[in-house]
């Protein structure tokens, strides 16, 4: 009695579930998973629900040609998780929803879905639903479902002035990868590259800082600095000011041919690279490492009571920045 | 500060509250909106979450030119809405994906959104967040979470051999306005044209068949009773024997033009319906109504132990049910 839909959701629930196994379905609340109208989800008392979706599209997120399946199925899910990291909650459930060519179900899906399982697994959230339809061009929608203790969640809008504002990781890393997948590069050993194709949310270290209370405003760095910083400003009420030679860049000697400016460039407006931006209240920027599990914490400025966003150079020079980062509009 | 998508998601977000503000955000248990990376929501005591995902893309489930932008808005949240009617549950928020081309974020969005507004209130149902980005074709997918008193969810597999099966409203209604839309008729007088453009999920009659334990499965009709039926069968581990002349078809004498065996045709296999499929106990059967609250409620056949499809005509004959619904792939 089976459709070729049917049997494409069967394929992709059945490898999703593989190796999840060790959880059970009871401990996680889940009451009902993939193949009825929805599933049925148990939640955690004193825990808030956390929502978000995120696009993955042919041609505006990805290349058919020059990203790997594996790649797309990883990413489609971190860059969503990322979103749940920002808030410093945990994910739990996600619900996939694909638009595929008919030729893209067969290998191409195997490989896709092996990505996504092993973040699946990585991220400790599970399927629990999504639809799927034939389309000519390769279509990725995900939502994903976390939980945060009440009252927990640490959102854009708290930070004021006079907080310090950091970064995780370095910036640019991901720019950098996906101008060399651009060139044809896709060897995972090149850490650019492998940092565009397999991004890892900061999901501990965004509980860590909502946990402790550390962090008064926070977000992910999806779109780069420049627009990001934007944003968490606008939503808190502040202006800040960044200090061009504190915003940690890739490492010089292996980004070669490459001057100190146009460094700058890539970590102000690079997109992708799915780092925290966090801050500080001023008491309490000792409490912030200078790295949390092998991921490096930068400060990189101020928030200030006049709401603009200036550049500091390394000559004490002040300019306007502009929010240059990633904008499908 | 602001940036072309941060403008859009203003609108959007600012379109859809309008209106909605009678309902206290407290109540619902509504921490958070839209506009931080993620919303946060207080779970009610005492209930499950349902989860649910839909594509609805232009040139797979619309036309640009031919379907109205506001009956795309209504239309993308009541065919979600309809997985939530079929669970037995209640929406409450739901996330928009939006793929747009430049050329769409003006006044076809305006009318898109008014539909999706009167949707949103209608059924009850908050925006809490959702992606946009730019696409040459219109791309839409909406994630809906809805609420059901824990253990009172009405599953696909709880039918047995024996229990009485039912659909409400009239199939096939929506396949022939389908038919007029496509000949260039969208005035919403004509009721097929009408049922096809802003379908009503039947949330009071999923609600009431599942607190009052009388639905022993549940699912709604989409692609078709044909292939949704095979698929409840498919999940209760049974069979199903269903009278031709008892499945409620679109009204003859305005229908014209159309023999007996057509209709029956289009009842069977005519997606989009959004009515609701369900199984009842041979001796709760008294309890369902010839209609609730207007919409007529029909007896169509019966579960068998036999896991075979089988329609009966009216002559008596007896020949296999075959799934001829919609099927993207």
């Amino acid at each position: 009695m089976n459709t070729g839909e049917d049997e494409l959701v069967a394929k992709i629930a059945k490898t999703l579930s593989q190796g999840s196994g060790r959880r059970s379905a009871y401990r996680r609340g889940l009451a009902l998973g993939v193949g009825d109208d929805a599933a049925l989800l148990i939640p955690k008392p004193g825990y808030e629900t956390i929502p978000t979706c995120d696009w993955f599209l042919e041609g505006s997120h990805f290349q058919r040609h020059r990203h790997p399946a594996d790649s797309i199925g990883w990413k489609c899910l971190a860059r969503a998780v990322s979103d749940i990291a920002a808030m410093g909650g945990s994910p739990t459930y996600f619900l996939l929803s694909l638009g595929l060519p008919k030729t893209h179900t067969g290998r191409w899906l195997d490989q896709f879905l092996g990505g996504l399982r092993r973040a699946s697994r990585q991220f400790d959230c599970q399927l629990v639903g999504g639809d799927t339809t034939r389309n000519a061009k390769i279509l990725i929608n995900v939502t994903v479902l976390g939980e945060v203790r009440q009252g927990r969640a640490v959102l854009r809008s708290g930070a004021r002035a006079g907080d310090l504002l950091f970064v995780s990781g370095r910036l640019g890393e991901a720019e950098l990868g996906l101008q060399r997948v651009r060139r044809g590069q896709t060897g995972r050993r090149d850490p650019y590259v492998n940092k565009h194709l397999y991004p890892e949310p900061r999901l501990a270290l965004g509980r860590w800082l909502a946990e402790e209370g550390i962090a008064t405003a926070m977000m992910d760095l999806s779109d780069g600095l420049s627009t990001d910083l934007a944003r968490l400003c606008a939503a808190s009420g502040v202006g800040a000011k960044v200090e061009a030679d504190k915003i940690p860049k890739p490492n010089l000697s292996v980004a070669k041919t490459r001057s100190q400016r146009d460094l700058t460039d890539l970590a102000l407006n690079g997109g992708d690279d799915y780092e925290l931006l966090f801050t500080v209240m001023a008491r309490g920027a000792r409490r912030v490492p200078s790295n949390f599990k092998g991921v490096p914490l930068s400060q990189i400025g101020e928030l200030t009571r006049e709401r603009r966003l200036a550049l500091i150079s390394p000559g004490g020079r002040k300019e306007r920045l502009v929010a240059r980062g990633w904008d499908p509009f």
